[in-house]
């Protein structure tokens, strides 16, 4: 039985109203054609800080006593989730301490500073990244936010497909991308709570396809290479977040780079919907045959792509 | 007096229901920030072919009786009223015939021929073209269906603003890009008819700025060679577009083309919004600070940019 349930989503969506944006379903005629099936887009690539990190986070924020909330949460990441745990500190006048490899991205780290985050910089490696974060957790008291082996992160994700669920009925399936898994637990404990005989399916890409292999063969297989442009999705499942996927996700559907490319250009052209590489992940597979037709949900997870360096454009990566 | 009353924009609304999509009213916390001000988005780059031109051109076609729709309907355009001309008229079930340079994209061409129109070949002068519409006129009985002097096409475009009207109240406010004047006078007649006080700001490329040399002269400008990205608002006024305009907008704003590209950017980038160069027409003038601020409507023309040429990536352009 997994520790999270599907009435903490639902405890998650009261906490976290007024604080994330109730982000759009949109549908396309065009990528309907494309794939044959009737899709409807959860767009958190429109949402704040252009993920649905932000749920988790404010989730987690929130649901901290005021004793904890006052001495800071902390976190390593160089990507959303860092940006969604400055912003929802901010939100509750708390400070936060996010750990960033000295070689993130300047746009990044002024992203995290400029939501009042303190960075603190560390080397590359998962090591490093994570006894700088143990280290800051020792000098301030803060309380570390993991960005998804926490059922409060987990439950404040499933709340975009909770609102999903809310807008369109019937629902045959629901597709999210799967890097360590939390939004696609969320997603599968608000289908199990909200409408149980829609089917969950996963998408990962090829390079990354730790998830699909641990579903298959029933064991946590970790992601200890990772190669491919979803960097949202490079992260293992935790033994967390496997137990909701074992008992709630019917498939993980893989998807090779080329395509992952090819379905993040026909949003952006055809859909005018700028997602990035991870959001196209869940597309991919829809636009690959390998997921049911029918009335399809996907996640859009999000929009924090390199719109300097396109991957489609020949010379660019 | 104009021709063409605010009524008409209603009873284009009533017309054009189901034909057209209701576009998303968005916000953008980023953009209030930038310039200032509550701006809402009419996101008229998620309509129906790429941009608001379905709702003029469906209008028109709509409102043929059916013996005068059973000839067809005909127009030059390289841009979205030809797309948007041909999906009209596959909708009600009649003819189009399409002129078009045999130098327009082959992108183009095949988007005009996927919704079933005949494409008419043509030199690239503005002779050619019309000599080659007056051609199809003569040979197959049509309709011509002019992309802008036209009070259908006027009316159909006046329901974007319409629309946005509807979902936000005491917008002080609303800002539409001019090219030929088609959506900026449905904008003004939509605006006299359902908030008078809300302020009508048209935004121009400095480049093409004949609207702006019109109205401070008070006489049309022809634009006779115009130079900016924004393929879109390239053409001239009409006595038609020019008389709305002089009765009932308040300013046009120059854009520069620097401005244009960098609004281009900042939407891509910070609303997740794929908006082609006439759209960030509008945004640039806000951003730019020619906009009186408070609550700012902004009509997001299109969305048909060319993904694979971005204007601000060095040696795209």
């Amino acid at each position: 039985m997994p520790p999270v349930h599907p009435a903490d989503v639902d405890a998650a969506a009261a906490r976290i109203a007024g604080h994330v944006h109730r982000t759009p379903v949109l549908t396309s005629a065009s990528l309907d054609a494309a794939c044959g099936a009737e899709v409807f887009l959860k767009c958190e690539n429109l949402q704040r800080v252009g993920a649905f990190k932000i749920r988790g986070a404010t989730n987690a924020v929130l649901s901290l006593d005021d004793a904890t909330a006052a001495g800071g949460v902390a976190a390593h990441s160089s990507g959303n989730h860092g940006q969604a745990l400055a912003l929802a500190a901010r939100e509750r006048g708390v400070p936060a301490h996010v750990v960033m490899p000295s070689t993130a991205p300047a746009v990044k780290r002024a992203a995290v500073a400029g939501y009042g985050a303190t960075i603190v910089d560390c080397g590359p490696s998962l090591a490093a990244r994570q006894a700088a974060v143990a280290e800051v957790l020792t000098a301030t008291g803060a309380t570390e936010i993991h960005p998804y082996d926490d059922d409060r992160v987990i439950a404040g994700q499933g709340t975009a497909c909770l609102e999903l669920l809310q807008e369109v009925e019937d629902l045959d399936v629901v597709v999210a991308p799967v890097g360590g898994g939390g939004l696609i637990s969320g997603t599968a404990l608000a289908v199990a709570g909200h409408s149980p005989s829609t089917v969950v399916v996963g998408a990962e890409p090829a390079g990354a396809d730790d998830a699909h292999r641990s579903l298959t063969s029933g064991t946590l297989v970790p992601c200890t290479s990772p190669e491919t442009i979803a960097d949202g999705l490079r992260a293992s499942l935790s033994d967390r977040t496997f137990a909701v996927i074992r008992a709630s996700v019917t498939e993980i559907v893989t998807v090779e780079e080329s395509a992952i490319i090819s379905a993040m250009r026909f949003m952006w052209e055809r859909t005018k919907l700028v997602v990035e590489p991870s959001a196209a992940v869940a597309v991919g597979a829809l636009l690959g045959g390998g997921v049911p037709g029918g009335r399809v949900g996907v996640i859009l997870s999000g929009g924090n792509a390199d719109i300097d360096h396109l991957p489609w454009v020949q010379g660019e990566r």
